[in-house]
């Protein structure tokens, strides 16, 4: 680390001077931040944010501002979809494990009725329309979505289809003026400003500051080079991202993702999470990672996704998020899109949303054959694939991976190959070990008193799978926990 | 935790009474710890063992033995192998990723042949004979096999092939006396006996002493439920084993594992790992998982695996933990063999080692649409997977997954499908950061002075893959250097 203050944790005794105080000091000013600094103060907390970079946001505010929810929202009622708790963890649980936390996943889908309407008193907006094309994320200013692969195999077998992927209206998507995520911050931030909270910027945390029983009760961060110590009378709650510019994390845990960093912002390095390891906080899935893979869905349903052996491997028709780890974990990032040029023209005619992913073939010919030859696969491979894929896609079927029979067409002449490989990015998704109530877990299994964290610094709801959505939800989610419980947390 | 001492450690002005005291104090008297004590024993330390069981062993003897050197030792030479430091890091590097630890496996290699020395200096046996055939471990007592798919693709284009499973020679297997682990662990005990290291039983390792400036100075353990403070002059060595029987570990580490271990002991509960994040120390790769796949490699050469979905995913003729591994991982535990009769009578009849590994059919059928359609899988899927292989089979090729003509033939009639989904077992690799000085690293990045560590409670040279002897290898050889070091460090 370029950084020089020691991460280990700091006595009290050490600091000679306060710079700050409050009742609950909030790290980082992103999603997870501003919902724990919202519900603290609404608990009576005096609450300082302290942010690092120069204005609100964090990664948030960049993103799509997807939230994932469900249950039964207004909104999901408004667009005639039907969901409930029960639905909604049975697709969770499947979605996002192995290994997703079954109780943060029973409460996050208990509460994520009252969480919608608590986003919508805060002033979110959510248009009540439906967009149901393939796609990466709504290219209008809709307000519902798919975005975990719901509506696919294996998960439409599994749980009845909703789509929870909420998203807040942009003001004007097509000028590009801001994004869901921006839209999604900014009325949170105004209500934690009309609410007292106080924000101080440039400020990099640095270490957590203990008392003699090994309880938090404040920070030391640095700005502009300078050591400053805050003090928290009730709590301090960790909210500052990831670790996905760490790279001695990256290589550490989610080696995959190693060079191919996505959906995150620099400032996601991993501070946080080391400084709670330095007090003994435990960790969980430090390998699980977000990867996002990087062609037009409008394309992909459209042909057939096959790995370096030419086989299929994932329905096409699921969740672009899926599809991206299912090539990068399982299939070595190797990925070709096989499409004919009747289905490539109308995929590239619906795109609305991303024409940046609307990648050229890479290799065209008038038999599947030729193309295999020229796209350097196995003698024989995607031959017989594509034999057994037309041979049933006749019929309108796909008995091996269950795409919808929507999508099923046999694949015709010319056919073009796209070359895939590679393109993955990612982020982690693991972090610090917490309770529902997003209490930082030491490894004793029993929480650390004074120290409270929420969003990607946290394991949240995903564990070997994602849905898009989950990072803001669990964020927003369990950052308002996070706030109720530090204000409600006395010394002694 | 059913045990009530706290994992916190221990101020040392709390200590009131040491019941002991060493120079060097090593936890745990399997593979790692015995190297260790050996070494400190020789760098002129005193030494006092601390094992939980009431003897020496851990998982070491009870393993087959094998231990992973190479880089031209004398036994490789004698068996008429050629191998260099180089050829030995491009295997592994390879093998073991991504996210092998590059440092630690060029320090190994290059260390390799002195390793072997060593051991053959303390007494284990290894006899100059080379077994080459498919198996799990050698059934009879030679010295020398292939143990991570060096001899297989992808590997035997990446590195020359080179056998690196040494093998203590066992007394007389045959009749079940001793296995190779033990035949390892007897001369090291012996030699460290004969340096007067010392050891006490039944002590259960529960959380470690540090002085006022957070140097490791002790440990305390417990003796039929008391509470023993044992004292370490110079430094304290981990060396009792990893996380595969800690349940909460492993659902936040490696769920994939959950249910089903194998190959490690009881003991492994992870609390070494535990003491020393309460500590600080940084963790690596704790999602890196050893998976061994339960079926004769000798039927497993002669026929095609496929996944669920009947289609090819690894050459048959590979290292059974990488068959493992690509099975749990990668196919979601869902694998089949597909054989015919002729085939499944020719390798039980090779069978040597392990008939207990010897399934039966689960299915038989005269053709291989009768058989795709008994094993309930996709409509085609097998019957295309078949044909190809056949096709390039008459020519003795396997351009799909490149195993070696000598053990690819066409596909008969009858043929059978053995129904080995969940097949598998493992334990896993992931644990503390050391250097390759065998110091446990605290998250700062800097070591933790006084603490060390080695063997499964430690990531070794493993990430992602796995070669049989890795982890006797990375234990004894890392015990080695926790010994040298721990010996070397002095407190102020």
């Amino acid at each position: 680390m370029a950084d020089s203050t020691p991460i280990r944790p700091r006595p009290a005794t050490e600091v000679t001077e306060w710079a700050y105080e409050a009742d609950v000091v909030v790290v980082g000013y992103g999603i997870a931040g501003v919902s724990a600094s919202i519900e603290a103060a609404r608990a009576g907390a005096d609450v300082l944010v302290l942010e690092r970079t120069s204005g609100w946001g964090g990664a948030a505010a960049l993103a799509g501002g997807l939230i994932y929810l469900g249950g039964g929202t207004p909104l999901q009622k408004a667009c005639g979809f039907e969901d409930s708790p029960e639905n909604m963890k049975k697709f969770m649980m499947a979605a996002l494990g192995p290994g997703a936390d079954e109780e943060k996943i029973t409460d996050y889908c208990n509460g994520s009725v009252d969480h919608y309407n608590w986003l919508v008193d805060c002033g979110v907006p959510f248009k009540e329309t439906f967009w149901g094309e393939p796609g990466w994320e709504p290219p209008f200013d809709d307000g519902l979505v798919y975005s975990g692969g719901e509506n696919a195999a294996p998960f439409n077998e599994i749980a009845t289809p909703a789509p929870r992927g909420h998203v807040p209206q942009m003001s004007d998507k097509r000028t590009g003026e801001r994004g869901g995520g921006y839209m999604l911050m900014k009325p949170l931030v105004e209500t934690a400003r009309e609410l007292g909270v106080r924000a101080e910027y440039d400020m990099r945390a640095q270490t957590l500051v203990v008392d003699d029983t090994d309880r938090v009760v404040g920070i030391v961060a640095k700005r502009y080079g300078k050591e400053v110590a805050v003090r928290a009378r009730r709590g301090v709650i960790l909210a500052s991202g990831g670790f996905a510019y760490n790279e001695r994390m990256v290589e550490a845990h989610a080696p995959r993702l190693i060079g191919r960093p996505g959906a995150a912002i620099e400032e996601h390095d991993g501070r946080s999470i080391l400084m709670a390891q330095a007090l003994g906080a435990d960790l969980a899935h430090m390998d699980a990672t977000e990867v996002a893979f990087v062609c037009d869905p409008q394309l992909t349903v459209r042909g057939i996704l096959v790995n370096g052996l030419g086989q299929r491997y994932v329905p096409e028709d699921t969740y672009s998020g899926r599809i991206g780890q299912m090539t990068l974990f399982h299939q070595e990032n190797q990925a070709f899109l096989i499409i004919d040029e009747a289905s490539y023209e109308a995929g590239a005619a619906a795109t609305t949303a991303t024409p940046f992913l609307r990648i050229r073939p890479t290799w065209v010919a008038e038999t599947v054959a030729e193309l295999e030859s020229e796209a350097g696969m196995p003698s024989g491979a995607l031959q017989s694939t594509v034999e057994m894929y037309n041979r049933h896609a006749e019929g309108g079927t796909d008995p091996l991976l269950h795409k919808k029979a929507e999508w099923v067409k046999p694949i015709g002449s010319p056919v073009a190959a796209i070359d895939l490989r590679g393109f993955t990015l990612g982020f982690p998704l693991g972090g610090l070990r917490t309770t529902i109530d997003s209490e930082v877990l030491h490894v004793s299994g029993e929480p650390i008193p004074g120290l409270f964290a929420a969003g990607r610094c946290t394991s949240g709801v995903c564990a070997g799978g994602y849905a898009s959505g989950t990072s803001l939800g669990d964020g927003s989610f369990y950052g308002r926990r996070a706030g109720i419980r530090a204000a409600g947390s006395h010394t002694g």
